[in-house]
């Protein structure tokens, strides 16, 4: 009997005593006894990150845990794993009667699908194997799944927002209830700030969700961010969501403003956070709760439609003590905007404001938000403010720099006043008393 | 009796009822009756951001506080204002047998001094400026007062720094016990970066200190902020540290390690937190408490010197989807070194990569952080990081973009390796085992 595993191509040392799994196969259901306490699930492959005594369980209500082994464990053999995919397909019985949710992927660890022949973990590909990977979806809604690429997150690109955008719609009009979009979460909230922007009147809920740790890990946040990005998107909520890990709790996610919400931590759960407002809310999958507390936009009497598309040149620039005129120079010539993330409350070196001005008098647009990320812009405070102003930029108030870039990209496909744009509060990314 | 009321050169409308003032001139040493209370105080300007009613006075223990004027209201003179600032200066006695502190003036709102013949004010222009606004210094130390210059701190420049560095080796040479810095706030974490990668055996404390808002305003975190720097600056602890507002009570400062701090927020007053580790520790400044929390360096049996400079030539370049590799490679061929600050534990989009490699092959060096700015970069996660290991990338564990930026501007300059200099830490700006 060949235990096999692996994990990302690397073949893990084989740690567990092999006398204890004789028979035993990654991908079969079993049962372990350990003193007074027994667990059931499916075996999951071994992750190179876990320690060797580690055995990685797969639930049945979806969520991994690691079990230490030692003298006293014992393990037995419940079922044996399903054949092939599409035996496993064939089995799911999905009930027209529920919510139709769409699910598109687009890559990242969330959607991740562990192959219990090789047991390499990889994007889920096909439809098939995203409800492979989670059964429990169909428990929940009537899904229409469908893979729409399989990228990593730092390579979506803005050409990549307008596929899924258009996507989104096509949804919406085949009778979707609400759209859940599987995103790696690097560039997550790129994307969200792109779809608050190209969507206009969206009537129901688009929710973005990620994982920061892989479905074959024992501490995976998967399996909870996407059953709450579904029971959201079932929800009365409109607009552009990101759903993820609230705390390091393991019951609650938190809802956040898709213009609002920044990527906080390289590794934490719970790295998603609101910047300048408060999460719109919280969702419990386990018992369908949502628990709203921000402001919630009206639904408007108007039919949902892609508006504006992007323009990609549009550079982001971290003012900086050694920041040049040159650089400064040469990122206006080659943009047709420029978003500068300043000091404090939205400041650059005095002499780089004759650059930026020559930059605005030669048609390009220059932005400007705060590296501080909280607080906001105000160029009234100091003199060097005011001189920014007579030069020609424009103020964007507790926008996140990240969620300005996106817009400007956006509004600068408008044909409509930039200024005028990028002052007004279009997608919830602007609290527009504090443009100053 | 003329009373003037001008900030930043702005007249504000004569707002409080003019006989409740007859006689009484702004600079006034006044007794504010308002039913049951009583206040006493220098009579200050009138701030444009206060409201109509308003009147700010300087308490004698240095707080601003703000009165509300009313009906009830009767103002009495108690002592006329000192007719000249020589006059003042001339009461001033200083005690040689108090600790010596250096305070060396970089400007900034910190050290700003009110002029009560015009009510302007402005970043302290002498020593007796400094301590004609600030009389509680005289109480706690023997100070040494200069002002190196008096920028923005938009404006401090990289040459800056190494000014900055000479002057902070000649103070101790000249027997200081501790210097303060006064900076101003938008690029203090720069500094203080450069300030602790330049100086090294760093026997006592070198305290950088700012405020959010200037000391003629009611809620001015001035006062609290420089004799909490004091109080450090005469501590036992050795090194570079930022002293700022601990959070929104008036009690205390947080004491952060000069290469894990930054700021966070535009205007609150504890805008400064310590990144990816907890504070040194908390100043009490009212009672002389310092509480020691985070870990200290220990003192080297070695003599304080300046090592290395700083190279201009570095750029900092944050990953988003708009980035192309011609903003890129540009960047490379203007460069000595480049810090990216990447999406999520250390990336760039897969089409970079090959550039990344160029860039690093034609001599050019590149370190990688995250623009997460909590957490740590990871290469060994996924294949995309280890292939920017092989394209050449230094990745920087823990580090702050920022910190990185300056570090890598000093570590040009060394004659040493500068992947074996990123990768160690030098000044707690890294958790070295978190480097990978």
């Amino acid at each position: 009997m060949k235990i096999v595993f692996y994990h990302y191509g690397i073949p893990s040392i084989d740690i567990m005593k092999k006398e204890l799994l004789e028979g035993i196969e990654v991908g079969d259901f079993i049962k372990i006894i350990k003193g007074t306490k027994v667990y059931k699930g499916t075996l999951m492959p071994h992750h190179r990150f876990s320690k060797e005594e580690l055995i990685n369980l797969k639930r049945e209500d979806g969520y991994n845990i690691g079990i230490d082994i030692d003298e006293s464990t014992d393990i037995e053999l419940i079922k044996r794993r399903k054949k092939s995919l599409e035996e496993d397909i064939e089995e799911l019985e999905l009930d027209k009667n529920k919510p139709k949710i769409s699910i598109l992927g687009t890559g990242g660890t969330i959607a991740s699908y562990v192959d219990y022949d090789t047991g390499a973990v990889h994007p889920a590909q096909s439809a098939e194997e995203m409800l492979y990977s989670n059964p429990e979806i169909g428990e929940i809604c009537f899904p229409s799944v469908e893979i729409l690429f399989s990228k990593l997150s730092e390579d979506i690109e803005p050409k990549d927002w307008i596929i899924i955008a258009d996507k989104v719609l096509d949804e919406f009009r085949s009778g979707a209830e609400g759209v859940v979009i599987a995103h790696g979460t690097d560039t997550m909230s790129y994307t969200s700030a792109a779809l608050s922007f190209l969507l206009k009147y969206v009537p129901k809920p688009i929710v973005l969700v990620g994982s920061q740790r892989s479905s074959d890990r024992p501490s995976s946040d998967s399996h909870l961010n996407l059953l709450s990005a579904i029971e959201v998107a079932k929800s009365e909520l409109n607009g552009v969501f990101v759903v993820m890990h609230d705390d390091m709790s393991d019951d609650r996610c938190a809802i956040h403003r898709g213009t609002k919400v920044r990527k906080m931590h390289t590794s934490r759960r719970d790295a998603f956070q609101s910047i300048n407002t408060e999460p719109i809310g919280s969702i419990y999958p386990n018992n369908c709760e949502i628990e709203i507390s921000g402001h919630i936009s009206e639904i408007e009497e108007a039919e949902l439609c892609k508006y504006g598309s992007i323009e990609p040149n549009v550079s982001l620039i971290y003012s900086n003590p050694s920041l040049n005129e040159d650089e400064l120079r040469s990122a206006g010539e080659k943009n047709k905007g420029i978003v500068v993330a300043g000091t404090g409350l939205g400041h650059v070196k005095t002499q780089l404001i004759p650059v930026i001005k020559e930059i605005v008098e030669n048609g390009t647009h220059v932005v400007m938000t705060s590296q501080c990320l909280y607080g906001t812009v105000n160029c009234n405070v100091y003199s060097s403010g005011r001189k920014l102003i007579e030069a020609g930029v424009i103020p964007c108030g507790d926008m996140l720099p990240e969620t300005a870039l996106v817009k400007m990209m956006w509004a600068l496909t408008l044909d409509e006043d930039l200024r005028d744009t990028m002052k007004s509060n279009i997608a919830g990314e602007l609290t527009e008393r504090r443009v100053r």
